[in-house]
């Protein structure tokens, strides 16, 4: 007799895509599923247990319920057009609470084009399961899968802050800008959409599990492996010097963490033109080979790359 | 301070409806809501606490959380086009039991013409957060706010199974008919297919919360009253003889009780030759007037139907 406590999360999640049905157009695999007539759709749970961390507020963490759901669609260059918010929430807990958290999902679901469509309340733990809805209108939807050898490797902008926070949290020491980066993610929306525009990406994914997990995740889609410059993966000053009074190497906080909500893709190089006229802000931070894995390159030296452990 | 076990959740679920915004076409207030781009999306909670009746299978579990969903896509008469699962559960539970649970998803969504597109899988205390996505194709959809007087009021099959389900297991008496209308509920799709292609329906949903409090939904909503006759109401003979052996009255298990999947809906007189001629079976029950609220016609006598207890 197995118990769920005894498996991997994701090896879970990996198994129950048995269940999915050729119903869906894409997934499973993506951040997104794509329906027959074309809807984009993708549910995330969050929880006050998991994803609460001191000094959060319930307004912050309906915003992030939300963020983490239209982070996904953005990964796919989907256009928001709903958002279905389903809460368990503790008799204990404070009406306001309720209506906080109802608000701080409103306003991100706002701030990404869309509003509320739908909802369930329930008594429960303190659980939000949000499902964000999108559509394509007339572009291609970017995937895990297209990467080839040769592409460049980009991400949307600077990594490191949440797992900055993390650690600033962990150490006692205030950080008010990781703070707010691991609290109130900015979902990628417009970057997504105009990335998927181009044309020229031949994969995409978002960073919620964090940058290492996300590379491999990509080459293992796309087949391909990666070479990754440790110095190029652009961070915020606060990131350093966190580092520096935390002792947490800057390696493990740009890699290992998840609750990014940058975008990582890869481009054709012939058609990196596109992506600047799109001005869409990028950062280049490698180059895809046919490895098979994911390594980096700091100091001269090379070693593999391994999933975070968020 | 309020709390929320001080609220009424359904009150609740009412109050938040003022963050619904108007990017939703259709809702709030019908069985799902319509997007502006025409996705047809209803999300609903289970949870083991309160949908989780002894003798019910884990299989059963996860058939009825996608179910509840369906049968609101059928309440708009939507064809079904996708589900997604989001699962949050407790570490204690075997594999085995997690796997039935998607397996009763997969095989609901199959019965209803589709698959599961995606989902998540988070620790909890044994929750399904269920969204079921559709489209009308060029149908109307079926709303709850269209009846008029002179309409007939009328519901798609038997009525009473769950309540009686309930009922026969509180006094240990073995109704295996019963305990299947409780545990796995057939979402009526075909039917809510076939009565919104009629386009003689007037108004519809789903009796999920039991027919009192769905005779009460319609008439607030379509701002009408109903009469009612106890007589007209199908119902299958073990809901006459749980009745007998349990001494709960046949209008308390008739109207009381949520978990009904039938669909309840209201039609223009003249034009009930389209929805004999779609096959779709149906009792009529009553009548539309303009009372403002339903009422039942019993023994010859005449009193207010109230909302249920579920």
């Amino acid at each position: 007799m197995t118990l769920l406590g005894d498996v991997d999360e994701r090896q879970l999640i990996e198994d129950f895509r048995s269940f999915i049905r050729p119903e869906g157009r894409i997934g499973p695999g993506d951040d997104a599923a794509i329906t027959l007539d074309g809807t984009v759709v993708t549910t995330d749970i969050v929880t006050f247990d998991r994803h609460f961390p001191a000094g959060m507020t319930y307004e912050q963490f309906g915003w992030y319920a939300a963020a983490v759901n239209f982070s996904d669609l953005a990964a796919m260059g989907a256009r928001p057009t709903g958002f279905l918010a389903a809460l368990a929430l503790p008799a204990t807990l404070e009406v306001q609470a309720a209506y906080d958290i109802m608000s701080g999902i409103d306003q991100c679901a706002e701030f990404c084009g869309t509003g509320i469509v739908g909802g369930d309340t329930k008594r429960g733990p303190g659980i939000v399961a949000g499902t964000a809805l999108g559509t394509m209108d007339d572009r291609k939807p970017m995937l895990r899968s297209g990467a080839v050898p040769g592409d460049i490797v980009a991400v949307t902008g600077p990594i490191g802050g949440p797992a900055a926070a993390l650690a600033a949290i962990d150490h006692g020491i205030e950080s008010e800008e990781a703070r707010d980066s691991l609290y109130m993610p900015i979902p990628k929306m417009e970057e997504g959409i105009a990335l998927s525009a181009t044309g020229a990406v031949s994969s995409c994914m978002d960073l919620s599990d964090g940058l290492g997990t996300a590379l491999n995740t990509l080459c293992k889609s796309s087949g391909v492996g990666m070479d990754i410059e440790l110095e190029f993966i652009p961070r915020e000053d606060y990131v350093e010097e966190i580092s520096e009074e935390t002792g947490v190497p800057v390696r493990d906080l740009l890699f290992d963490c998840g609750g990014e909500y940058e975008l990582l893709f890869t481009a054709d190089r012939g058609m990196l033109r596109k992506i600047y006229d799109a001005e869409v802000p990028f950062h280049i931070i490698g180059m895809v080979d046919d490895s098979g894995f994911p390594e980096l390159l700091a100091d001269g030296k090379r070693s593999r790359i391994g999933n975070g452990r968020y």
